[in-house]
């Protein structure tokens, strides 16, 4: 089937590589980036040197301030958006006369918070390795930096690829359409976020603050990892994320086990006995009607998803796993809803010969379209009660211990809904079209990632047509020590989000 | 059907009120005792005031020595029994001229470390309250001290309860015998052991060392706390112990459990699963065969069961429980073999998202005869089989991870076997009978402890009943801070021993 798919993919001559509009502007560009290599490196390295922890308002409003003149130098009008508290976001807007279609271009300029002593050098003074530190990677001096600089060069510093590069990346392209005289396909404005690695804990406000100033035909979220093969790819969804700590009783004292066992009811077998009604092992979920909700895969992500890499068996054996829950391929299994168990707590090392007084696990919910957190609260306390559990919020007293058989503790997380674009709008094949066009091979459609985005805040207020187009490297170390880019990776990045600008206009009819 | 037993007992007139013998047993050691308590305390106190923890080698010597004395003023031949290490058992022996049975009395001399700061006094330098520190006791200094004193004194010390006291009543009722010139109906032994609170690592080797000088027709084992409702009891056995830690396994290193929930196996799943594979919430123990090796309850065993008070009421009212496990009182209960889950570990607080790489669970065993540890470890490992887990015994390699679906490492313990001693036997009989009518009251008569203590090496290599015979009130704090014995426990713990040593022959055919 791969197989058969690789042989069309190479006959059939598709059109990616062979549109010439294309191929003029990827040339453009390419050759403006060769030109320009060390100065496009200086620009990131400057704006990665300014701290962007969103803690530190100080810095964050720093980094505003030097973005909104970045954008202002490409000749856009800028805007700093405010909600009562927090970070700013850094606003721009550049109209393309006789474009009918804009496009917000989103990044996030605030960084991880960092631990320095386990960097291997300062997160806050970018260096340049020639390649992966795993692999490595000697440091090359910014002095001796001279072009051609090779693709598998690195530069470390916190947020090197999380979130700062893509909007060097996509500034890049604007120069250097602009030095080629190639006019843009649409109209573009800019939402550069200042709080998303604290949880974008303002971003509701400022989006209904202000949803006139923000609208647009799509939001391409230029965010995230490419491919685990390096492949570039869209992605077109997120999971949702909900928890829910348990925690169930036993004796209101510990008990031996000798003088009890047998008798005296224990608390980890009550929780080991709610989690398996719950789900099986092989991660088919067991409440009732839980599935109903789940928006059947489309023709159009079928297709998408047989045609993914399939890295099934790699991620099994560097993971030292013979085999992988359900039936499917991992691509597939994501768009389905998970029940992880992300931890299970009762007794210490020493318990020798104890009847726990309660045992406690935290059950994650990763949800699909179209599951809401509410439905799922509700299906999963239905099915608690349904197992004769008497749910509490609180700490039980004596008085209901004494008259309840099985209680169970519910403490419920906050989540992020799920959120999916269609395959099938017209954006979505223009813009998968055009990247392919923009780097001549084709890409990985992904219907959706696993993990959790808050892309359904946007959704909710703004009704628009939401579409990850991510460029970093895989392997980015991201939030963690030690994080780098690719400049393969910024190189790429610069050609697909320069073809967007220049020809998504064109091909979305 | 409680009650009506109550009425028989009430109106049937048993044999314990109206023996004459028994009755003028007790009189005389009442009397004995009411004319020399002040005296008894101090010979109880003198004892507890010798540190007797048994890594401390030096203050046992002391205490051996001290009991040696003690036996050699009862007219007794005395020895210390030595294994090629650890503490000397202090053995002695009384020929009774005419008695043709043999009665071996266990006591053990040393006591569990003490943590001095959790103490209101010194352990090793005894007081006296006039009732529970708990209620309220206030100490009565010594030099106070005058007959009669309350029954509901205690003293508090380090092996007040556990297990020197029963030391003094034995020699106690011992005198009053003599001083009443009321002979012994019996031969009996003394074997006071001073390491079994370490375990008894040298038990083994002393019974097999000293077996010929060890042989008796009855060991009476005088250990032990009374029955909660504070009546005497005997116990007829004890279940026996074993445990295996089990450690499930996920992927190599967590998960994101966006990115791959649903797809990557989960460990607590795993674990839970074979949990439940394994018992029910109501205790069953679903493991193939697993009842096949359980003596059944025999016609006294039964009648014993029915006639003991049931405390399941009180119980789940004070431990705040609103059901036990199973059907049948909690002595019934302990009649069967149990499976306890004792701890259950994976993932800590912090484990947000993540899929765990392991999970780790206790299992602990309490057998019954006629089960075997050897037995239950084999059939417990075929299940696992079943359920189609690879057994491991060291941590699985990456090679053994990615060849293997579900991989258990099992860690045994070791254990204690079960053991009991058959209430049919006439000594058992008569043992009852002759405690009964030395107390005048009836006693709780226990087939077996729920707790595990290494009866199983006594009988192993020297085939002899085995029964054990408390005094010590229930609520003493054993092996914890302010350990404590009621005086009533002491006082009525004389009674019923001059009564076993003056009438056990006799009744016993």
């Amino acid at each position: 089937m791969n197989l058969l798919i690789f042989l069309l993919l190479l006959f059939c001559h598709p059109a990616y590589a062979s549109d010439p509009d294309a191929r003029a502007v990827r040339t453009k560009v390419r050759e403006y980036r060769q030109q320009n290599e060390v100065q496009i490196i200086r620009d990131l390295v400057d704006l990665l040197a300014i701290p962007n922890v969103a803690a530190n308002q100080e810095d964050i409003r720093r980094n505003a301030d030097y973005l909104a003149v970045l954008l202002q130098k490409r000749g856009m009008k800028t805007q700093l958006l405010k909600a009562d508290a927090g970070s700013p976001v850094v606003y721009g807007e550049l109209n393309t006369p006789g474009a009918d279609k804009t496009v917000m271009l989103y990044m996030h300029y605030d960084g991880q918070p960092v631990n320095p002593e386990n960097w291997d050098s300062d997160p806050w003074q970018p260096i340049l390795r020639d390649k992966a530190l795993e692999s490595g990677g000697v440091e090359i001096s910014w002095s001796a930096l001279k072009s051609p600089i090779d693709g598998e060069s690195r530069i470390y510093a916190r947020s090197a690829s999380d979130d700062k590069s893509p909007i060097t990346a996509v500034l890049t392209a604007l120069d250097a359409l602009n030095a080629a005289e190639i006019p843009l396909s649409v109209n573009i404005k800019f939402f550069l976020e200042g709080e998303e690695e604290a949880g974008s804990p303002n971003l509701a406000a400022i989006l209904e603050k202000y949803k006139v100033l923000l609208q647009a035909d799509v939001w391409l979220f230029c965010d995230g990892p490419v491919h685990q093969t390096r492949r570039n790819q869209v992605v077109f969804g997120v999971r949702g994320v909900t928890g829910v700590r348990l925690t169930v009783y036993g004796p209101n004292r510990p008990l031996h086990s000798g003088h009890y066992g047998n008798w005296a009811p224990n608390p980890i077998v009550l929780l080991s006995d709610l989690i398996m009604s719950m789900r099986n092992t092989d991660a088919r979920i067991l409440i009732a009607d839980y599935y109903d909700d789940v928006r059947p895969i489309s023709e159009t992500e079928r297709k998408a998803l047989d045609e993914s890499p399939d890295i099934d068996e790699q991620m099994r054996n560097e993971l030292g796993l013979a085999w992988s829950e359900g039936e499917g391929r991992l691509e597939e299994r994501i768009m389905l809803p998970a029940l992880n168990v992300r931890n299970f707590q009762s007794g210490g090392e020493a318990a020798r010969n104890a009847i726990q007084t309660e045992a406690t696990a935290v059950l994650g919910f990763r949800l699909v379209p179209d599951q809401t957190i509410a439905r799922v609260r509700e299906l999963v306390e239905v099915h608690i009660r349904n197992q004769k559990f008497h749910i509490v919020t609180e700490t039980p007293d004596l008085q209901t211990r004494k008259t309840r058989k099985k209680i169970v503790k519910l403490q419920w997380e906050k989540g992020y809904e799920p959120f999916r674009t269609s395959m099938d709008l017209p954006v979505s094949k223009a813009l998968t079209r055009v990247i392919e066009e923009a780097l001549g091979e084709p890409i990985v459609k992904m219907p959706t990632a696993g993990g959790s985005l808050p892309l359904f805040i946007f959704d909710r207020i703004l009704q628009t047509p939401l579409i990850i187009v991510p460029m970093v490297n895989h392997d980015n170390n991201q939030h963690a020590e030690n994080e780098s880019l690719r400049l393969q990776n910024l190189w790429d990045g610069i050609e697909m989000y320069a073809g967007i600008l220049a020809r998504l206009g064109q091909v979305w009819q």
